[in-house]
């Protein structure tokens, strides 16, 4: 155990001292394809190497293959963070081993796991009643939401969504071989609940916080259409559910207490490392009617029902235990002032994109997502993309939205800061002065 | 960063001083369900609570709720282990926080999880040219072969597996709506292939190391038929796989390089921190023709097919370091010491068995599984396993092999020594005894 010890020193310090300096890396990785591989050996060693090796290659060789999402400035995609009490956690994770495949496998993962998510449901504002349970991802959530409501939905095969809605959906979908109905978005991206038709539809997915531009679909409206017809709804909140920890920010999430089934990612917005999944259904017997399957080597005598019963894994992760700390460590107060802060500074972006000629907003802002672009051609803000991204001061990613190429700021990283908002902001500008000359 | 450097050093004290003691906990947890849930508050904090209340309550709430999958004495289902370099490597990944959404977002995950699963081919004898990705666990593993198999299948819908073969490839069925055919076993409990017809089989799931008994399927005869046929074989050794890094081990592989697909799990007998489950292929591009859909929004210039394509989710981990680190740090060397030490007590154990009045054999011993009972009723036997393992001392589990209940040994735990398999002998012995008084 001393060789543990030291070696986790020695990595312990070596993630401190990452944290400290991530600043300093270019946000995108600059590694070309296949360069990190071309610099790895060709085949294992034969006799052990010291796990010094280990941490000498990943500065040697790995880092240069690493795109910073826990940089400050990375505005990418859906900015993440792994926060400090989740990252000691995994290490904790990782020490115990817990291998969730049936409640005496590991009772603490499975009654944790139920408390830390009924905890995230209060956070939210969400109604009591509601069966969680942790996913690796939204996409394997959809699939288990999908999965419920083709058996739920008496021979039904279509899915019903928006244009706007994740491409996870298609996917599950696809999986399923259940048939996707597209649902025109309005101007502001959300589905138009006046076209959405679902008198031969399972299921249909409401999207709050929309992966393009965190659009927001009319949950109540759609959740009266899904009543009505008997199908199950599903909101996809991956991104956009935790602001609901801010009672302020609840107002687009208005009807999604009466989903079906509801997903949350805190490995999103919510400062847990990747993965953690939260999902929600206030309809667990259609999900355990899909799922359970219990053969003899796993038959115990406890009368309870183990958490493997309601999606496909049949190995769990002690993924609570990250959430747990997160949750614990921030508390409700410190979890609302982070996300204030994202909003406040996203707020302050669109402003000066709005107050600024040569640029335009591209979408109504929701949450903490900027939709914006030069003005100009297509080809015109695809190259001050890749300028921007080229300097590695930054890092921001692009979406189409009404067929026009847009590039999104999205602020997420818990350490993120106006400084870092603001230098976005410059080196956007800067970058689009020189394509000028 | 100095708030992180003082809990880390707790945390990683945490994690060495656990392992040091492992072998004092009883190893089933002793928690009766619902008492770590009432053990815990009802709600989240308001305000922030330092790191060391997490460790607190780990101590003093969860430990009770912890069954010790780390511990020597663990012999229960498939004994697994969070190896020293595989748990600070999940420090590491927590602390990059890499989410591997395409190839972009982190080239070192990419690249590296290729090099690692192609390293552990070459340590497993596999052929050249097999394309890996890592799964989270074997049960997704099932669902990525059978949506191939499927798709590839002309419109077949059957898949042919065991009576033996794990639920998992029930439950992938079910989920894609494919009808299972049971194949019995055979006095061996493997696959009587001579009874298995694939004329309308999509797919047909061949296990080498069944879960019940480590029963090995006839994998070369199973392959003809396949080829014959045109189904798609799927080899399933998800325990067992960790094997073949001994040349003298693998003849029970045989006919598995022919496989369309195999599942093997390091975080079983590899001595990697779940999860991680080895997927390989040799048809990559059915994977990707079932599975990928770049949205606009993921779309890149980088002529790279990312990991995503290959499987469900979108998101990854940074799941590669962990094994890397792994195979780094033991070796080819070190991992067969490791292996070929678990495969002589498991025949040391079974010659003891052999050996002794009252007891007999279930099984032929594969690998380091041994299926033994007591000479007496099925009831006696379950008593007996509940008896042995209310002790704490050690932890064992069951199946059903004939019809009749069977005790398994499992070892697979890199700290299990012979005085660890001699006490589980002992712990057996002593409370037969006891029982007949």
């Amino acid at each position: 155990m001393s060789t543990f010890r030291d070696d986790g020193a020695a990595a312990l310090d070596w993630v401190a001292s990452y944290l400290e300096r991530v600043r300093e890396y270019p946000v995108l990785s600059r590694a070309e394809p296949g360069e990190i591989r071309a610099s790895l050996p060709v085949s294992p060693p034969d006799g052990p190497e010291p796990f010094a090796h280990v941490l000498r290659d990943l500065d040697e060789v790995l880092m240069a293959g690493i795109t910073h999402w826990q940089s400050p400035r990375y505005f990418a995609y859906f900015a993440t963070t792994a926060a400090e009490p989740g990252i000691l956690a995994e290490l904790l994770i990782a020490g115990l081993n817990q291998v969730g495949i049936l409640w005496r496998a590991s009772p603490a993962l499975q009654e944790l796991e139920e408390v830390t998510l009924d905890w995230l449901r209060q956070l939210l504002g969400l109604p009591e009643g509601l069966h969680g349970h942790i996913e690796d991802t939204a996409s394997s959530g959809l699939i288990t939401a999908l999965v419920a409501a083709r058996a739920a939905g008496a021979g039904r095969r279509v899915v019903v969504c928006s244009e706007h809605t994740h491409s996870s959906t298609t996917k599950a979908a696809r999986l399923l071989e259940l048939e996707v109905r597209t649902v025109p978005g309005d101007g502001a991206f959300a589905m138009r609940s006046d076209l959405v038709d679902l008198s031969d539809a399972c299921a249909v997915v409401a999207t709050v916080g929309t992966t393009s531009s965190a659009a927001v679909d009319p949950v109540s409206a759609i959740a009266d259409l899904a009543e009505a017809a008997g199908a199950w709804l599903h909101v996809d909140a991956a991104y956009a559910g935790s602001a609901a920890v801010c009672p302020e920010l609840r107002g687009p999430f208005a009807g999604w207490e009466r989903a079906d089934s509801i997903g949350v990612n805190p490995h999103k917005w919510l400062f847990t490392p990747m993965d953690c999944a939260a999902f929600w259904t206030r309809r667990p017997d259609d999900l355990r009617r899909a799922f359970s399957l219990v053969p003899e080597y796993l038959r115990v005598s406890e009368d309870v029902v183990s958490l493997s019963e309601f999606a496909s894994p049949l190995g769990r992760r002690f993924r609570a235990l990250k959430l747990w700390a997160v949750l614990r460590c921030y508390g409700r107060e410190g979890l609302q002032a982070v996300i204030r802060e994202h909003v406040r500074l996203a707020g302050e972006f669109e402003r000066w994109v709005r107050d600024e000629p040569g640029w335009e907003l591209c979408a109504p802002r929701s949450f903490s997502l900027v939709c914006f672009r030069r003005v100009g051609s297509d080809e015109e803000n695809e190259a001050l993309m890749n300028r921007v991204n080229d300097t590695g001061e930054i890092f921001l990613s692009h979406t189409k939205l009404d067929g026009r190429f847009v590039l999104r700021l999205a602020i997420g990283n818990a350490r993120t800061t106006e400084d870092d908002v603001r230098l976005a902001w410059d080196v956007l500008r800067r970058e689009a002065t020189a394509s000028g000359r």
